[in-house]
């Protein structure tokens, strides 16, 4: 350890936290662990074949995407998300509006550097995805936190709350959403939350950031619009990404917003990154064009929808009755549980022993919380390993109890 | 232009400067512009079929390579980095010392990050490469100037300006340097000064950036060894970078530091964007494992050296004599021209209007300067262009004079 470094690091450096579900990555790889920690997709459903055939571009276009690239992204990835977001957001995004970002959590880190000063708010669910809000509390970021039910965040909390902050000098500066298959919760925001969120908005002067990698992800119910495409003062900032439809290696993700917005993240990230890898864009974009993407996606629908089957009987057959608590999601990655009496500090100790990992609670609540609920992922693990997972699950409840 | 941005941004993105390299992009690609400006590698030079075959490994390792990685990078990349790198580092570099990164540029982002608190001070070589400096100066730092000769940063000169910035309780945290084939000026660091700067930055309590894109491509002369392999007290961090001797658009770079450096930096990735693009770095490990690195390395070295050769030659040929002072480079892209008399925003007017472009040499200065200095890069335009464009810019200084 040299001493030098911990007289130069920064407040920032200082005060940083780690996110837990990269740390237990060395843990989720132990030989024999079964894993519903990583928000990670099934490697079997992966399109290698398509993915490589689209490497075809690069004999195609090499001299082009070997080069540097826009900051703001592969024009023809560009080109292709406003034709393919058309439906959905109700008319074609100008290039202006948009910026492909390495993977959607930099879409978090921009928006974060662009719009907030050390000390700053954001108002943000509670639980919500701690990767996200890691990031902004290390750009210097504070939370106001709003519990979440089965329609989402209860958005009429929100004004008292941040009413609150401004009366002691605070600056609160945009509102931080999952709205589809909220992650960690699962829950979507619903229709009439989504008008009475943006209206708040508006009447506060905030600005709303709209994760959505889950977006596409739907297993039953109806598709709700983007708050995006509801807005018609330039306030919400969309991110999407390709992680969790195509493939998170790719780390291509992209952002929609006002033009004036979305110019001061392109150049933060001029410096950050100069842009997205040329090469993984341009798979993307190949991979897209050649309609491989439209035909993933019900696979992955069905195949995800099965999982979470899997893993409910499998909760009804191993778990013990009356001691968990948890709803089916409509889509997306996960299962929240809620343990009626075992803290999830020991569950997760003694799940370890058993060799099947989930991710604490704990972190994803910004201002403390969850110590009787964890996340569980359905997508990674097998089927046989789903049943078999939740099976030591159980045991090791019943050892708690 | 939404009014409620305004008022949302951070402090950093009022303040925040946009690098006019990445933004003369649109003038460049006029139609029968040279260009002379951006440091890009010449296309004609991208190992393309080379490329594309090492794509197999998406069919090999799809699986894995599609999928999330570790933030830290791709373990067989890192260790060929660290086989490749051995001869050069005197030593092989471990795992815990190094750190994959979008583009060596995130390098310079995160250190700063990790070590940079609003106001503090960086030491850099002025003029020096603006891209690095602007994402520095986003993050909150302030530059204290070190001029250069022809053997490097004038490092005697570093010890009176941090003491003096002390006086002021300023907080100065590294030396910022590019010691081979300097970017903009095309200087080398003497084996002497590099002796000297490991002395003043530990005596000063400094770390130290080496930031070395350039070091593979040295046409003349005898390698110099890179500050890291000289340091054994842990204040070196090496920045390297596939952009100039495979290809920018794979946006892989890397990092050499201690392990307590690498580590914050690696936790602040996390935040930023999860890892860098899994695609990218592993089609770069498989160009590398299968020697086409190795292979191509002399041709690019043989090809830019005949380009800077090239480029002198037309410098004789067309520049009014007396009028324009340059040094030729031992390698890396660059020439760093000084004019007698005519103002750099003039000349480039002039020259856009004759289709031929270059970077002015005032944003290369953080602290202002070089209205009579510009920078011409050689490697980008094919040897016909770089002979027709030079012959522009001399008829574009003759009508100045």
């Amino acid at each position: 350890m040299s001493e030098l470094w911990n007289k130069l690091f920064s407040d920032a450096a200082v005060k940083q936290k780690a996110s837990p579900i990269r740390e237990i990555m060395s843990v989720i790889r132990q030989p024999g662990m079964i894993s519903f920690a990583g928000g990670m997709p099934d490697p079997e459903i992966f399109p290698v074949k398509e993915f490589y055939d689209s490497a075809e571009i690069i004999k195609r276009e090499g001299k082009d995407i070997l080069q540097y690239g826009n900051t703001d992204g592969y024009a023809p990835l560009k080109e292709f998300l406003s034709e393919w977001t058309q439906e959905r957001m109700g008319r074609k995004v100008s290039s202006r509006e948009m910026l492909i970002t390495s993977g959607s959590i930099q879409v978090a880190d921009l928006l974060t550097f662009s719009t907030i000063d050390k000390g700053d708010y954001i108002v943000t669910e509670s639980p919500t995805f701690l990767g996200t809000t890691l990031d902004m509390y290390n750009h210097g970021a504070r939370f106001i936190c709003i519990p979440c039910d089965h329609q989402g965040m209860l958005v009429d909390l929100i004004p008292e709350k941040v009413e609150k902050a401004r009366a002691k000098g605070k600056k609160v500066k945009y509102i931080y959403t999952i709205p589809n298959f909220q992650n960690p919760v699962g829950c979507t925001l619903s229709m009439e939350r989504r008008k009475k969120l943006l209206q708040v908005a508006e009447e506060l002067e905030l600005a709303i950031l709209e994760d959505d990698p889950y977006g596409y992800i739907r297993f039953d119910g109806e598709d709700l619009p983007p708050l995006f495409s509801m807005d018609n003062k330039g306030i919400v900032v969309f991110g999407g990404s390709f992680s969790k439809i195509l493939a998170p290696g790719t780390r291509v993700g992209w952002c929609f917003g006002d033009p004036d917005i979305i110019r001061k993240m392109t150049v933060f990230k001029q410096g950050v990154d100069t842009s997205t890898s040329v090469i993984s864009q341009a798979l993307v974009y190949e991979y897209c064009r050649k309609g491989y993407l439209d035909a993933l996606l019900p696979k992955i629908i069905d195949h995800y929808r099965k999982k979470r089957d899997v893993m409910e009987t499998a909760f009804r057959k191993y778990l013990p009755q009356g001691e968990v608590e948890y709803n089916a999601p409509e889509g997306g990655f996960f299962y929240w549980m809620k343990t009626a009496g075992i803290p999830t500090d020991e569950l997760f100790n003694k799940s370890i022993e058993k060799k099947v990992a989930f991710v604490k609670g704990e972190p994803f609540f910004p201002e403390g919380g969850g110590d009787h609920e964890f996340r569980m992922c359905y997508t990674f693990a097998s089927f046989e390993m789903i049943d078999e997972g939740v099976k030591r699950l159980g045991e090791a409840m019943r050892e708690l109890l």
